[in-house]
């Protein structure tokens, strides 16, 4: 996009005074933006109607323009909208398509619209409306997600599952309290975007082509009409600024990072050898060569997707690397990346949100689309001695030191995979019977040990808040469902 | 880092029962940690002190035991501050140096030190009060950066200077006004640190290795106690989130950028055909063979530095995609890459802050390190018309349409060009005979037209919030001092 | 894309008997890839008739079936050309459409097509003939950019320019060495690029869906019919391997980051301090409100997407971080990065080499498209000292030790900077009274010092391949010439 | 690093002829980069030495002189080997150090010494002579990766394991074949390292500061004795160019891609669920809290450090994109990412080659680090069906179309889940019955079909190059072993 202060008859010769020879097929294809940057049209046009007003309110345009343009504009509207507007790659891009339109319609009133304002300025706006318009789109979207996570979680407070470090059995905790990790992480995600959002409401219009303008403007009265927070300060930051883009790429970076690790987990459970979920038809694919197949294609897509928006975080962070002030061409580069983004985070919680729910079935039962087998991932937790730590924790808190205590355990745990048990198999006899080697231990040991030995007590024990007991876990649901209202 | 709850003798054998061959030395040295983790010596023992007094609190320590870990903690800052504290790579890390030397120190203690917690809750929290240091550090550097850049935009609140686009000359704007635009992206800058500090700001101790633990702990005491805003509120999340880390990464690749478009600009204005401006030597180098040169170093190293602060990012964001809940030894990964970057972002601000600030000389005189060459930028202003856009508002303020305007300044550009001279060299009846072609326009040229064309009434004109006016500048400049008061 | 070895009446059931729900529309887009695969139709086909061939060979199917698939083919080829093929989202990809519409023109032959091939290994045969076509055009492009360099360069051989380091003025270079450096990187684009293409240039189909095909096929002869250079020699590796992607897309960010370098100089020289070259109009634009303005927007675009490109190679790098075996739908992310990979560096190429390159004007006379300003060239040399390093030469080369040499020299240059001149316009004997500090290099002057602070003399001197001499740079030209024949 | 071309006896004030004010610490710290170019003191060394060796023989430095470096030489390279060699944060970097060190000992030689080159030159030489010498280690570490992998897939060459494609049971393969899909990626990276080596291997030294020099100096001979290819042919190029470092990063980013599949798949088979293998301790750490734990570190750790890989070639991308020609201060940046690369790649193959190798215990039995579990593979296999497929194969060969064997054997598979049981334990009758709804499929069931149905039927009929038979699996071992003696 070329500096661009006003409007014109033929844009591609606005600038031909100067020139001696037109541009080439290839040049003007590199070099225009119109086949991406169209999908701005409805803001900016919503921006100009804005500027518009302001013209007129200053006295720098007549009344009569002004509803001149409001006219021509609902006619472009219209147009669009019912896919009738003819975007021409002559006309560079979105602002001067539209304009040209304009022009067309309503004769001088569009040639002055333009005035005291640049191309520069208008696409700085344009993006800013449009991103914020995404950011709003995302956040309820994040809710969604949320609002699904947390039903799928207090169906499943108090499921017990292995909780896994360095995917080993570590210990039980319950498959809601696992999900809610996922809502912790998403409302961090959410957070950003706000913050993001608070540094993207702000108006650049009114900084011209780098400078400022001439004319007599009021630009907080604009940045009223746009519902922007503030005016952007600086002229020559106005028009160079992309940081909005890139922070609101590093922001999606991290939210596809949290999909990316849920897909993993959805990804591995529902391997035949793991076996913990089920997930709704509708998510996967089968092969046509393979008649048994069911593939997670939806968590599969959204693990590799988190590679292209990683890439358009780089590929925006590249772009403005080393750049002078204040407009250059490059920033032209900044909008692909920026809707890719855009468009795959949106698609993906979408998604997400739906394969996350559930539904009434016929007989008024509820359906999720993430089936739990518990029998799979109670059988999983015999296959890891998950409690070993709270044998451990019941000797200390009898009163052996914990090194005594690890060495005991170890010598149960030796002992049950030797004759091919769950530590709560053992009677209590044969308990000590196991731990005979560490003599402190074994008088300590007493009846209550059996319930320290199940899921059930080792879930029950984590009482504090943050841990899986599972009236936390029903604590943390209700503390998160009072944060969405 | 393993998975650790407690304290042990030797650690190297606290999980020996089950293994049958001891470590190699590639082994031992590829998953230690203790070489970089050990600068967050002061944090760890921090944390332990806080989960000393709250264990002690609750009763799951005795008094006794509180003073001896403090006693001992005393010692062990005491020896690391001497230089005196051995580490040991045997001892994986930093959490377990510290803990055994506790242990030799004051015995039983020391041991019952780790109860409730894990190495993975310990680490998280000592990273996370790292890092909060780092970014209050960042913070205070940043606006000792911003009090800099005021100062010295004040001082050249009304030095013209060609305002650049694409690198062609485009508008006069002043060197103050073009420095505030640094202002303002540091302001940005600034704003994402704190958000960001929000995020780190929260405290994972007692999530223990991933469950939570079955002691009856006070999170919330602890967290009073080092200073966190609120505590993470799942404990498999709080174990295995790092998007701290990253989201303070993604920021810093912002600050990074904007100071690399900052000594793009320096490095430029320094070169022998612009010469708009002089370093400081003592941010400059020689060659010791060409006795001509004087190099800026400095900023072109923090243009290169860029690509580091980008690279931990990706880093970190390739290390965390796709990995399931819960701690994995991958996230030992973090921590390079994190130190690496705030170290980046300290000593960059630190040197930036210097290079664009300024001392009393021995006559009182204020000499800046940056040294402005204003006739240079005054030559510059003439080699590229930069008051044609004000020309051709000026027409337009009298009625023309901007078409006919543009069209007859740019004929006035093309008989300066033919004749050498700059807009403001030719008098009323020359400038009325060079737009000879577009009738309309000569009538509306009059006196008032040789203000417009010079570079002050070029500048006065942009006279409105952001706008280059120097009263713009010096307001803005009043603004920023107030919000940095 | 699933799992699929097989044609079908109706591919969206194809797997449907086990699956109890429709996907939705939302799902049905986000997995779908015929969007931008279906620009792999030709390359599909030409393997589909491969494999047909080998198939009709090997007696699978019969020779009317061939002759079918032949003829069915030829009838796609001709619908694709004329735009009139309907593609049709419900099908999936490219594979499925080709597969049904040929099924639906020649009935069974066409669903024994799909006999011992799956998906998996098609689409795989199907990138990596499409990725050898585009690096075949891209070494095309290479040589055609290398050959308008020459061309230039030698135009240049002896055109004085200052050689920058740190943008300061160092020595003397002449214009066509400067050039020549891009000839020298490009080069090694080439080299990188003909590596790559031996690893695309292998063949998986035979892998079938991940671990070979029951049926008697023959690789090798497929492999000679598509022009492989071999087969891919493991079928698990066959269906996951993307190296060749992610190879090529880090050898265009190094190509892309060579002309980067070579954009930034452009803009730099055009830039009116600068002032070395000028661009031709046509790959500039003007401003519609700065009449002056022309702008090098090609050479800002190219330095610009250089970041998509690091961007696709980041994408691609995370798609496949801790992917396990075999085949997972996250690779069908693999496309998008490639394409707009290959299409970037195409269009950069073509328009670079046309850049870089000239025309014979209607009066016969070679017009380039970078013009050179000689004079601004040569006042630049003056503005430097760029001899000075000569004259230490000269000293060192009479017996004085260097830094003698080098002081005597640094006292030289502080006098002509105090008297604003440059060293050749010293005469003998006022350099000899400049160096009267170090006595033992002022008899050391003699009459032939001159020539040497001559930038010609400069030049000449540096007389060894590499060097910057006019006539090493004519051998460097024809050197590379004669490789390029 | 500064320009530099000559040594002097305090390099801090080479050119401090015009300098007025010495660097304060933190710019000398931010600036030097001696901390970690001292690694590259051998290559220096072996540099200078060259060199020397040629200026004497060209006459522009004496035989003594020669003789004194040398010696000179030998005594600091002993100093360094001792440990003795005193680095100093004051001489920058570790050019100037040893230089300095050497003319402490030799006097005029070892200011003789940098005539007619730079440390734009020299520095470019040194990482090139380095980074050489890792490549020759890498490739020696994939070999031995390589054999380590041979062996173990001879070992199970016929071990059948479910082939995964989604992570859902797709085919059976052997153990052996899918370990080959390694042997076949290494292959690719060390053709690929092979190739960048090439790139590596070309001499700098001779373009001195960015010109070239006035001394006639011998490139060849330097190449020659320091075993370059070739010499750099355009001395801006070769002062400027870091093509070598990115490409190395690329292809190690590719290499620990390919170690990150490995090593996620190794987590996945070792997690207690799937059980496949598991691996020797000492390549796994325990808990200190739960002794039930065996976490497999070292591939969480490589997979983690694919991040800081692909980090560091983000690094050198983002550094060199836009740098105007020749050296800047930038490129001091390459060398800790190139490094730290090295080094990873480095120590992982290492570990990674002892990891899949194995010892010849006590009583003369091999015994590997990876142990597999065939229980556990053969019993997964059952959990898939994964011998549907070959089914449906067995009745397309007897006629029937695929559609209709598809849903012939689609129905079989319905039947045996709704029993619970393996296709193979159909009896031929009871086949028959279940395909009762596709008449045309009954007759073809013969009692050959038995042999079809069990994984070693399924594996020996994939009998074709690439192939997961074991004949084949066999002949690509020994293909393999034939590449690599």
């Amino acid at each position: 996009m070329a500096d661009q202060s006003a409007p014109q008859d033929n844009p591609a010769k606005a600038w031909s005074g100067r020139f001696s020879e037109p541009v080439s097929d290839l040049v003007k294809r590199y070099t225009a933006s119109v086949f991406f940057d169209k999908r701005m049209a409805a803001q900016d046009i919503r921006g100009s109607l804005a500027h518009a007003r302001m013209l007129a309110r200053q006295g720098i345009i007549g009344a009569t323009d002004l509803a001149d343009i409001e006219r021509g504009m609902a006619q472009i509207i219209a147009e669009i909208e019912r896919g009738e507007f003819a975007w021409n790659l002559d006309d560079e891009d979105v602002h001067l398509n539209i304009e040209k339109r304009l022009t067309a319609l309503v004769g001088d009133a569009g040639k002055r619209l333009h005035t005291g304002r640049s191309r520069n300025d208008q696409v700085a706006t344009d993006i800013r409306l449009w991103l914020r318009d995404a950011i709003d789109t995302i956040l309820g979207l994040i809710r969604e997600f949320q609002l699904a996570v947390l039903e799928l979680a207090e169906h499943h407070a108090d499921t017990p599952l292995p909780g896994f470090t360095h995917l080993q059995v570590a210990q039980p905790v319950t498959f809601g309290h696992h999900l809610m990790a996922y809502f912790e992480m998403t409302r961090r995600d959410a957070e950003r975007f706000a913050d993001c959002r608070k540094r993207v409401n702000r108006l650049p219009l009114g900084a011209a082509a780098l400078a400022g303008t001439t004319f007599p403007i009021d630009r907080e009265f604009v940045a009223a009409e746009l519902g922007f927070d503030e005016v952007c300060f600086n002229s020559l930051d106005a028009v160079s600024d992309r940081d909005f883009a890139i922070e609101f790429c590093a922001a999606s970076s991290l939210l596809m990072t949290h999909l990316s690790r849920l897909s993993e987990e959805l990804i591995l459970w529902m391997s035949p050898r793991v076996g913990f979920i089920d997930l709704a038809d509708r998510f996967c694919t089968g092969s046509s060569i393979m008649p048994q197949k069911k593939n997670p294609d939806v968590p599969e897509l959204v693990r590799g997707k988190t590679g292209r928006v990683n890439g358009s975080l780089i590929a925006l962070l590249t772009l403005m690397k080393g750049q002078p002030l204040a407009y250059n061409k490059d920033n032209q580069e900044d909008k692909e990346p920026l809707f890719d983004t855009a468009d795959t985070v949106i698609d993906t919680l979408r998604i997400y949100a739906d394969m996350m729910g559930s539904r009434t079935d016929a007989d008024g039962t509820r359906v999720f689309n993430v089936r739990v087998k518990r029998e799979a991932m109670r059988a999983a937790l015999r296959q890891g001695y998950a409690t070993a730590t709270d044998l451990a924790d019941y000797l200390v808190k009898k009163g052996l030191p914990f090194r005594d205590a690890h060495e005991a355990v170890a010598l149960a745990v030796r002992g049950a995979e030797k004759r091919g048990i769950d530590l709560p198999e053992f009677t209590l006899d044969e308990l000590k019977a196991e731990m005979a080697e560490v003599p402190r231990a074994v008088p300590l040991l007493e009846a209550d040990v059996a319930h320290v030995l199940t899921v059930e007590g080792s879930l029950a024990a984590r009482q504090h808040i943050g841990g899986t007991a599972p009236t936390q876990v029903r604590a943390a649901i209700a503390r998160a469902r009072a944060a969405l209202a």
